[in-house]
């Protein structure tokens, strides 16, 4: 039978979590059982919701101490016909965490559709596969920049970055998520401008840059300005899917005259996912829904930086993204967010060839400015790639070693 | 200047909150500040956040054992210049709680718009007064009824529930927001029906009720099909907004063919709310974003059902919905979720007469049925607007009394 089935964290008031699992299951879907006349159970029962697993867990004496009272905590998983709902995010979102979510400490840990229903959903149109085809590289993890310090710049100060950051060897740019339509570098302007300097360097050096650009608006003018991008030669669109809505996401995937990656940014993303108690879990929402609505990859912040998430949270959101799947193309994750040369060892240690590693300040802020900021790291993943240190690669990379001086290295255990 | 003014209760780990705070105003805006050129500050001070105010809070024992460390405990208040950002909903969000978000712990506790920033939205279309004009009713609380256990069933069932539901004096009848495209019910159809019967209704007994039905579906097909809903005669709709986005629910809102009060449920709105650590206060979320963004009714939990908020919460959304406001129209508060008629007198005590007292279970699950459901509510509000206890009201009303003697009433203190 075609369903979703979803896996709830409970910290519970009551002491019952089978009996709280049936009360979801029918409460979400036809409502109540035992009363029905036969008649009626026989017509509802391809609707009903099934109780799929009750797990306790130990007693959790912090989450005790915090609520002031004795909490179960447990594992529910709840089977949710597919014919309840219409085969888009939005009606699942709401079946199986509308209501449910305001009902006490209940998170949304996992979700697992049925082939069936997966069917109904795109994936990433272009994905790791796509991606690499469109640079032409195929054997180690890409290397991604950010504009910094872009609010109030011109064209001419944007390009001047540009420029730097495709020279340095970088294989994707990103616009600032916080960067919208404005006077001094509107979107038309400023992407027609980038791509000019994209096409500069290619030129000249040779090295392929993909630009994405940040896609902002209201909601139902992005398409036509997504299709327009397209049109002046847009190679990508970033995007921040948590301000907007995944169905949106969805609808710019789809669309064939969209035909671009798409970058999914984590903005706002961190209102939902960080509580033990309530929310949906980063593996779920950045890894399998973003995968799901056709994000071709996926930004997080990594297990290093200034604003950084927990080791094991990273893996399952870039887990979520690049697990064999027969009908998902795969997604690139970009572990973010405070990223310099030194992490590259740790950073493809931990996420494999099949992974961008994405630096601002880390590539902006390089003593020898933003071109070395970029070979620097290009060097450090060569090095890590051919079984050397960042320390015996540095002995022949400057820019690598100069960045080194400044912002070290963490320790990487064998 | 136009701006917005954020309001952050912060839990950190960093000694020194006036330091996160000038990091976030410099941060989120401008990028850096004292060691740029004094032209350049000059060209960027009109897009330089500042810190409105920082104020420390008492620590949090229970705060800092749950983290098993101490945490500085405080409000961070600052200001973003308009100039910064599009005027739209995502863009705001991204601006005041994208990368933020992810910030260790931190939680939007409120917003406040300049006049200038205000403007760009529309705010409620209907709102308290419009929704009243349209139902002929001014001087009591307006009662709302959901239908029940619809999954599955067909037209000939919704229909006898949206017949005993009118008579029994409802003045707005809603789909179940869990009620999707479906080959029993579909939307057209549902709708066309159940209008049918409501001016069957309406031609018998002079009673208006309203339909609120579940506009669902993929995003970019909303408009289209909430406009022929429109044309078909509906008289409201509900969104399950946090599914979508909040800047749908505003185009459907502006949108001059969508003539119809707009109902905001706040499915999913509990993976973002509750956690004292993090997220969007209900405030912030279901006051007054959903009033900025144009919702003319919301629904949230009450402080008395099943599924409960605490009431300073629920009084913060009704404040935020309901304070007067030179720009935007009132939104009706409706506090639901485990409702029945005991409760009245605490409702209206609570939320005052310019609110719906909503319920499902405690109308169709009432001894007689769902007309005497309807009754037995209209019967206690009448008898509250009079001064009269629900006792005394129960004494000649046969609905109210059946409906005290099943689910009782809790004690009301003056
Ligand atoms: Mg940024
Ligand atoms: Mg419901």
């Amino acid at each position: 039978m075609s369903e979703i089935i979803a896996t709830y964290l409970l910290h519970d008031k009551k002491e019952d979590l089978v009996k709280k699992a049936e009360s979801i299951a029918l409460g979400l879907t036809v409502g109540s059982w035992t009363n029905l006349p036969l008649l009626e159970q026989k017509q509802l029962q391809k609707h009903k919701g099934r109780v799929v697993e009750v797990s306790a867990l130990p007693e959790d004496e912090k989450a005790n101490a915090y609520f002031g009272e004795k909490r179960i905590k447990g594992i529910v998983k709840i089977a949710y016909p597919s014919a309840n709902f219409s085969s888009d995010i939005p009606a699942i979102l709401t079946t199986i965490f509308g209501k449910l979510s305001l009902d006490g400490e209940i998170k949304l840990i996992d979700i697992e559709l049925s082939e069936e229903l997966k069917a109904q959903f795109p994936g990433p149109q272009f994905g790791i596969s796509g991606i690499r085809e469109k640079l032409g590289v195929f054997h180690r993890p890409l290397l991604m920049s950010i504009f910094k310090g872009v609010i109030g710049k011109d064209l001419g100060d944007l390009d001047q970055q540009m420029r730097a950051q495709a020279l340095g060897g970088v294989d994707i740019v990103k616009d600032d998520e916080i960067l919208f339509e404005n006077e001094k570098t509107p979107f038309e302007k400023r992407l027609v401008s980038g791509l000019q300097t994209l096409r500069e360097v290619y030129e000249e050096t040779g090295h392929r840059t993909l630009y994405a650009v940040n896609l902002t608006g209201r909601t139902y003018e992005l398409r036509d300005k997504a299709r327009r991008a397209v049109e002046l030669g847009a190679t990508s669109l970033l995007f921040n899917v948590f301000a907007y809505g995944l169905d949106v996401l969805q609808a710019l995937s789809e669309d064939p005259e969209i035909s671009v990656p798409i970058m999914a940014h984590p903005a706002f993303s961190g209102a939902i996912t960080p509580s033990s108690f309530y929310g949906v879990s980063n593996k779920v929402l950045l890894g399998k829904l973003l995968r799901l609505a056709g994000a071709d990859y996926v930004l997080f912040p990594s297990p290093y930086g200034s604003v950084a998430l927990d080791k094991a949270e990273t893996l399952s959101i870039a887990e979520a993204l690049t697990k064999e799947d027969t009908q998902l193309n795969k997604a690139f994750p970009v572990p973010s967010a405070g990223i310099h040369p030194g992490l590259t060892e740790l950073l493809i240690n931990d996420f494999g060839n099949d992974s961008i590693i994405n630096a601002g300040g880390g590539i902006h802020g390089h003593p020898d400015g933003a071109v070395a900021g970029g070979k620097a790291f290009r060097d450090a993943i060569d090095g890590v790639l051919n079984g050397k240190s960042l320390d015996e690669t540095a002995e022949t990379s400057d820019p690598l070693q100069k960045a080194l001086n400044l912002w070290g290295r963490p320790e990487v255990k064998a």
